[in-house]
């Protein structure tokens, strides 16, 4: 093995090849900044027309990520290797895996992936979409085509790559943290020295001076002069200086932040000073710009000009009917983006295809995350002709008295092409009308095909898009080749730049990169020597099957991880399980954790052992993007699971410190720190929210019917609910809340049932997850979310359209779910109305309104969603919306109701009553029965009935009892209708009954609203 | 012509080439610093044992550097790239020209410089030795040994090379200004960018925020803070963030300074904080390295202990007398140093050879800025024996009675190696010794020069001196090599770790640079060969026909100009003149101006019209170190006077620069920012002192008899006098002052008396410069001086020893000068007294005697430079050292009077008169002459001779006049003597011949003490 780079030899060499591309070598900022993006070489430069193309190191300050040295990958400064491309040259990704290449990295030696990541700082008012790049598991740079920033639309697009030179720098030289990365090669004998021996001690002090010493009144001092000496900058229209203040603001209001000492209120209106001067120093730079008449466009401009318009050849007809074959391929789609554009086309390639009047067999429409493929057999050679009779003007307007054609007449003719005497006069819809036959004649597919396909692309839609190109259309992520093949035929057209043709790409790394094919069956043909699976559910049982076979030759099994399946199956084209592992001594981490670090941050399977999904092994899978079918299938793999390993093994040890760092301190000692964490700016921090949730199960205790024991559990559990939010554990992996909160409750000497409630009140989390299985734990979750919907709804934020910002959808529908799972007897007016009393903004009765038909909204979608009959939900939803426990179990005792084959019998009974109350005049119901007034025996058998059915005994809410309670009655009421006439005319007798009939159909009140259902 | 490097190819070049020579490659620093020496790779890594090797670009901010981007070299942000090699490597200077020869720059079409240039930073507690290289006349780099750092010493000592890496591109690539600079090179057809695309805009909005916008008040509050913060990270041993605490107080300095808001008591009390926060700073890291044991120390000392130690070959002894030839090579010698290390070896080579009591014939000893060579004919082969009596115990005490040796005897004779036998009983003084006859045998010249030579080179000594290696012996610049050979033999000795043989080393970039030679004469061949002219006067007979020939090839000549003619022929080995040329419309820009940079800055030769030297031919010569004799001389040299004519171009175009900016205000617009200039802190800025210099010109105006218009000219060149100092041109060019001071006020409207006034108060500025030639010149003149020194010494800072820093005693001599010239009747006890009156602090009567006696020195020693005798010089002195001019008027007249044949007769008579008064009883000749107390008719006759003389009319302090009416006194005088015994006595009669004589005593007072002339 030959010697790989040290840390220097890295960027130089990442210089060097930069260099060659045309960037301009830059030096680091003279400030100290979060990240490369804030160089002026590229916050400024990438705004405005010009082109730029830029590189440079930028040891990056982030005061937060201080770890005082003992961290291996997280620092106070990590090395920034920043590269800006504007505008696109077509091919970054290409060139960004060649100058890993120029490093020593084989990238068919290793697994090299594009995942999905993308960015925004509100701060900068900027944002952009790309991916994380993963060599071998460990993220290695952030690949970002920039959007926004500025807040003005970055056009053209910028591509920012930013290396992440530490990690690099880790990966190749195969060590285990930072202080160990070889920095320079001395000559013989010389003295090399490591990134630690240059800068450990600069990660101690500055840690300590950012976490322990920093004033915070001097520094709070310093923002202040920084900002009114950017400002008094911007009022000259000096840009340049005025941004280093504002690279000085952000600086000293990270040292506060990590001092914790910015409150609530003061970190918005931080980030809303510099976002404005950040915003007012983009705009002056822009008209700085224009008013130097933007000096770098010219030679570009030029050279744009001077590129040759040519035009699309005519595709030639057909003979016979041919294969369609299309592929869209682009930079890796993000998984769900890959997902809906397949939707799109299975739906919108038939119907563009019968809209073109095109005749065809099956169509297929697969994908991988680089291409999007649809293959349509036995497409026609051509439309065929069509004939189409168009009604003209009246016969009387386009022929005289004397059968002569009048102007109107020849009008219409020469419109359509057709003769005088080709029109015919024809009778339609009771008019006599002049028609003329219309003959269309059928052009071949080739061309209305070439003419409708740009179309068919540009009509996909995604929930991000983006543009990257001058062509400006917008896609979840670049577009890089167009293939459309008719039987032999390329059909040529042209979109977001490219041309379509006949050409198509292999796997990633693996030749040809680039290749002519000659038909759809060729095509097949090379995706499969290339161990391509196009076909999801392909890869989706390859990789299954692999990760069982893998799992079980070390005596364990994969649990079935439906959604991880999923994704995993749209994050490569060739799916290639290897089995790594790790050391034994981590399966002591909390099993969630390791679980999560597994799945959600590396996206391995974890490996159980045979016979269960408790116990887990020392062993994961990852699915790298590599062919394990085809003609080069692909071997060995030792050294990406060698990376995979280290990635996990500096993970858990990440975990471990954190696991023992937070165990330090009792659960309980994290409550002063969730001061600092917002929940939102005007409901204050989550201390505050847990607060506010422990008043609210308090108040709820006697609803709840917690008592004793459990209610001093659920108020203990209120206490701490969010306490481990505090905790690094959960800083570092959210997913883990309630989970550490259990665990650490439990190591702090809480009760097991606090620690339960701790964990169960964030559940449910997700479709399907389990819900509280205890009092407490139950009545925490209820009130944790009935806190922040009332809050939130209160605060003005209800979620609009698909914004949903603080998962309030979610929170509705736990707590819909909770209440229905129990049946649970709830009435969420006082609870809200409990719930607005602690919060620190009044919350209006529209408010609670709103918050409360937000819920009932949810539940009616639950009770729908569990197929339950539209009409059954609807009236017991408009009686019982307040209460959806026994709402829920009122729909399912209505539905059994009206399943009986006896229904017919009863509904109209009931109906009856109700119907003529309904069409009675106003008031005439509302008198109290009178049953001295009674005149015919019909009514006093009613009033005896309905005696009897108000007295039964009914559990409130349940349409059994109301129901069961009605039945005895229903004679009476068939005889009363018999016998009695309800509107009499002395109208004492009249309301009389009607009040006797109001009786009656109040008794479905609050419980159903029989006129929802069908047949009423 | 091949591409030249642009830019970023530079800075890759210069890394990839340290990187090679094993320095760790660095990043340029994350706060604003003046030079990459406050980078913490340099400032703190240089202090301590510990070896230390990086190399890093600097982008170093300089606000006063700012010209708003007009200036082509000057920049507020020019580019460093800074090495720092600790320990010395033994070549870094061939290193250092090795990294030239990397970015295409071939020494030997170019002419490479070392010229002395120091480096201090107060502020820094920091200082070093080395010089500037100059490239074809321009500055590209700083090379520095770095003795102190943070106020310890370094030891080892540290390499630092500081290229410009700004200047070195515009010399590569051949441009006008740092705007043209070619930055990178876009690939085919792409936009590449200048320096000026990337840095211009910032260049002018930086400028302009410095100068115009930054706010004063918030600065200074930004500097507290950060001085606060910077100690309360000290108090925690913090060093880094305390030194980027220190860097933000320096650049928040440099800034207000810039601003001109830093006033003079602020200046100094600011320079203070900083030194003492540094200081701080370099302690506390130097406790952190020691705490961690040095950690880079182990490998590097263990490799030094593996260095074998071998030992020195003794010399054979040698058969005849053979030529001693001794060269000690050094790294560029500064010139002064140069001069005294010869003037040294001259004296005490002689001196060490008698003492070694090697006979020899002739020494000669030569050398150029890299060598010092003796060469000494005829050295005997070795001592001669030597024969000594040696005094041993009384011969009583050596022998008994008996005759037998005692104890004493015994040992006496053993400890001088002979045999009791042989000792002898001598007559010594008057007492009787035994004596012993010592015998020494002579040994080999080789063994006794191998041993006394390294004390000959380490008794040579410097005004400064330094250390560079482990030796830490001392010297003006780094010892290099050694050659010592006797006849063809090698003397070999140790010195300064280098081992002295036979080799030498010739021109720099000539082959060989190494060269064993043979003996002396083969060694002055091999200089011949080489070009190297080693005697100076042969290099400055060469530079002058040299440049009289160029000079003549124009039509032209050169001036006689002894001290620039005198610096360049020590700067160069082998004088090569070349002429280049200038751009005639410079030659509109003050002759001064022009001159002074030719001469001053660039060490050219002037050429002047044929025939005077007043006017200028746009042409200047300069002396390249390349051979013009020997076997290859130099031919060509187009490349040289091309850049060259660079600087010399873009030094004019500066000083037009100036020179218009300047013009833009009236010369009196300049006052104001006098009151930034520091003449000292407890004296004010130059304002104060031109104010104190008006109002001393106003008092002295009386005596001076200034009357009128002159009277008025004088105070209102007073008040300008110092104005220039403030212009952009004197700023830049300090030598111009007085002199753009007469220019600007010519151009601002005032008269042509003010203006020649203005000129003149700098009169004289140099021995043998003119004098103020008019009254108002010369009024202002004395009176600067006059505060100058009062205040000066007022102030507790006259002059001591050689340090005198504010060049008190040129004040003093040139008002001594000026009086001299004039013989102006000028007491300077009331014009010092008067001078007090106006100084802003008290000056006691001690001061302003010092002040006196410190002015009199200067004219005691103008006087005897002037060849007058000594005697006469303190005769008259004694009587009128507060009126230098009268004084030398009459030191001149005493010593004609001395000279005269009759002398003898005049002196006797006058000084019988003093010497019985002098012998007589103090108050005997207290008394009242009383004219009928006289006895003898001789009293009588002396005293009408007394009456007649004192009523002679005399010129005050003059001989002349003194002697003159002296003369006609003596017959009777000698009478006197004859007839009267002036010892009478009667008190009443001694008293009264004692009070006459007394009355002619004191004829001399305040003239002349004739007590002090031999013969007295």
């Amino acid at each position: 093995m030959t010697q790989t780079l040290d840390f220097q030899s890295i960027i130089l060499s990442l210089q060097h090849f930069w260099a060659e591309q045309g960037c301009l070598i830059w030096q680091p900022y003279y400030q100290q900044v979060g990240a490369g993006t804030l160089n002026p070489a590229t916050s400024l430069r990438v705004l405005g027309p010009e082109p730029w193309n830029v590189a440079y190191v930028e040891p990056s300050i982030r005061p937060d990520d201080g770890r005082y040295g003992e961290n291996p990958n997280r620092m106070q400064m990590h090395y920034q290797f920043q590269v800006i491309l504007k505008p696109d040259p077509g091919n970054p990704q290409e060139l960004y895996l060649r100058s890993l290449a120029a490093l020593g990295i084989d990238p068919r030696q290793h697994d090299l992936r594009f995942v999905e990541d993308n960015w925004e700082s509100p701060a900068l008012g900027a944002w952009g979409l790309g991916w994380e790049v993963w060599l071998d598991g460990q993220e290695i740079t952030q690949f970002t085509y920039f959007q926004q920033a500025g807040g003005t639309p970055v056009d053209p697009v910028a591509v920012e790559i930013t290396y992440g030179l530490d990690r690099i720098a880790i990966a190749l030289q195969r060590v285990h943290g930072f202080t160990e990365i070889r920095w320079n090669t001395a000559p013989q004998g010389g003295n090399s020295l490591t990134a630690g021996d240059v800068n450990l001690q600069g990660e101690r002090e500055h840690s300590t001076y950012y976490f322990d010493v920093a004033d915070v009144e001097r520094l709070k001092k310093m923002y202040d002069l920084y900002e009114q000496e950017a400002a008094a900058c911007l009022d000259k229209k000096l840009v340049l200086p005025a941004h280093d203040y504002v690279l000085k603001c952000s600086h000293t209001f990270n040292v506060l932040d990590s001092r914790g000492a910015i409150g609530l209120t003061e970190r918005q209106a931080f980030f809303g000073r510099m976002r404005e001067l950040s915003r007012r120093v983009a705009e002056s730079y822009l008209e700085q710009r224009q008013q130097l008449e933007y000096p770098w466009l010219q030679e570009d401009a030029a050279a744009s000009a001077a590129a040759v318009e040519t035009t699309l050849p005519s595709p030639a007809a057909a003979a016979a009917p041919a294969p369609l074959l299309i592929e869209i391929g682009s930079e890796e789609l993000p998984v769900g983006d890959l997902a809906a554009a397949l939707e799109q086309l299975r739906t919108r390639l038939p119907a563009l295809l019968d809209e073109l009047r095109l005749a065809h067999g099956p169509v297929r429409v697969q994908g991988t995350p680089r291409r999007l493929v649809a293959y349509v057999e036995d497409v026609a050679p051509g439309q065929p002709d069509l004939e189409q009779v168009v009604k003209g003007p009246p016969a009387d307007r386009a022929f005289d008295a004397l059968g002569q054609p009048t102007k109107a007449g020849e009008g219409f003719a020469r419109s359509k092409g057709v003769e005088i005497a080709d029109l015919q006069v024809r009778e339609i819809d009771g008019g006599r009308y002049v028609t003329a036959l219309v003959r269309q004649a059928g052009r071949p597919a080739a061309q209305v095909l070439a003419e409708a396909l740009p179309g068919l692309v540009a009509s996909l839609r995604f929930d991000k898009s983006m543009r990257w190109n001058r062509s400006n259309v917008a896609f979840s992520r670049p577009l890089r080749w167009l293939l459309a093949l008719l039987g032999q035929q390329a059909i040529p057209f042209e979109y977001a730049g490219l041309r379509a043709g006949s050409r198509t790409r292999g796997l990633r790394f693996y030749q040809p990169e680039e290749f002519t094919i000659q038909d759809a069956a060729a095509y097949f043909r090379f995706l499969e020597e290339q161990g391509i699976l196009l076909d999801a559910e392909a890869r989706k049982a390859s990789i299954q099957s692999q990760v069982a076979a893998l799992a079980a030759s070390v005596g364990g099994q994969a649990a079935d991880e439906p959604g991880l399946l999923a994704e995993v199956t749209d994050l490569v084209e060739a799916p290639k399980a290897l089995r790594g592992s790790f050391d034994p001594t981590h399966l002591s981490l909390p099993r969630e954790v390791l679980i999560s670090v597994m799945k959600k941050h590396q996206r391995y399977f974890p490996v159980f052992k045979r016979g269960g999904q408790t116990e887990l092994l020392p062993y994961y899978i990852t699915i790298a993007n590599k062919p394990a079918t085809g003609s080069q299938p692909f071997e060995g793999g030792e050294l990406i699971v060698e990376g995979n390993d280290h990635v996990i093994r500096a993970r858990f040890a990440d975990a471990d410190f954190f696991v023992r760092d937070d165990r330090k301190h009792k659960l309980v000692d994290f409550l002063p720190r969730l001061g600092t964490l917002v929940f939102q700016a005007r409901l204050g921090s989550m201390l505050d929210k847990s607060r506010r949730v422990t008043a609210l199960v308090e108040a709820l205790a006697g609803t709840l019917g917690l008592e004793g024991e459990a209610r001093a559990t659920a108020l203990r559990a209120a206490e701490l609910c969010k306490a481990d939010l505090a905790t690094h554990m959960v800083v570092e992996m959210t997913s883990l809340q309630g989970i550490m909160g259990r665990e650490y409750a439990l190591q702090s000497g809480e009760s097991p049932a606090v620690a339960q409630a701790i964990y169960e009140h964030y559940l449910p989390r997700y479709a399907g997850d389990a819900l509280p299985a205890t009092r407490p734990g139950l009545a925490v979750s209820l009130a944790d979310r009935l806190d922040s919907l009332s809050g939130l709804f209160a605060a003005g934020l209800a979620p609009t359209g698909t914004k949903d910002p603080f998962a309030q959808r979610r929170a509705a529908l736990g707590l819909v779910q909770i209440l229905l799972a129990g049946e649970m007897d709830f009435d969420l007016r006082p609870a809200l109305q409990a719930a607005a009393q602690h919060l620190p903004l009044p919350a209006s009765a529209e408010t609670q309104a709103a918050c409360l038909d937000f819920i009932v909204e949810r539940l009616r979608n639950l009770l729908l969603e569990s197929g339950l009959r539209h009409d059954a939900v609807e009236a017991v939803v408009a009686a019982q919306r307040h209460n959806p426990g026994l709402a829920g179990r009122a729909v399912h005792q209505l539905a059994a109701w009206v399943a009986r084959p006896d229904w017919h019998t009863i509904l109209p009974a009931y109906a009856r009553c109700v119907r003529i109350i309904r069409s009675a005049a106003p008031g005439e119901a509302a008198v109290p029965v009178e049953p001295s007034a009674f005149v015919e025996p019909a009514e006093q058998e009613l009033y005896a009935a309905l005696q009897q059915t108000e007295q039964a005994p009914r559990q409130p809410g349940s349409v059994d009892d109301l129901l069961n309670a009605f039945l005895p009655m229903i004679p009476a009421v068939d005889r009363f209708f018999e016998k009695v006439l309800v509107m009499a005319e002395d109208p004492q007798v009249r309301h009389n009954r009607l009040a006797l009939l109001g009786r009656i159909a109040a008794l479905a009140e609050g419980v159903v609203d029989f006129s929802r259902l069908e047949g009423f």
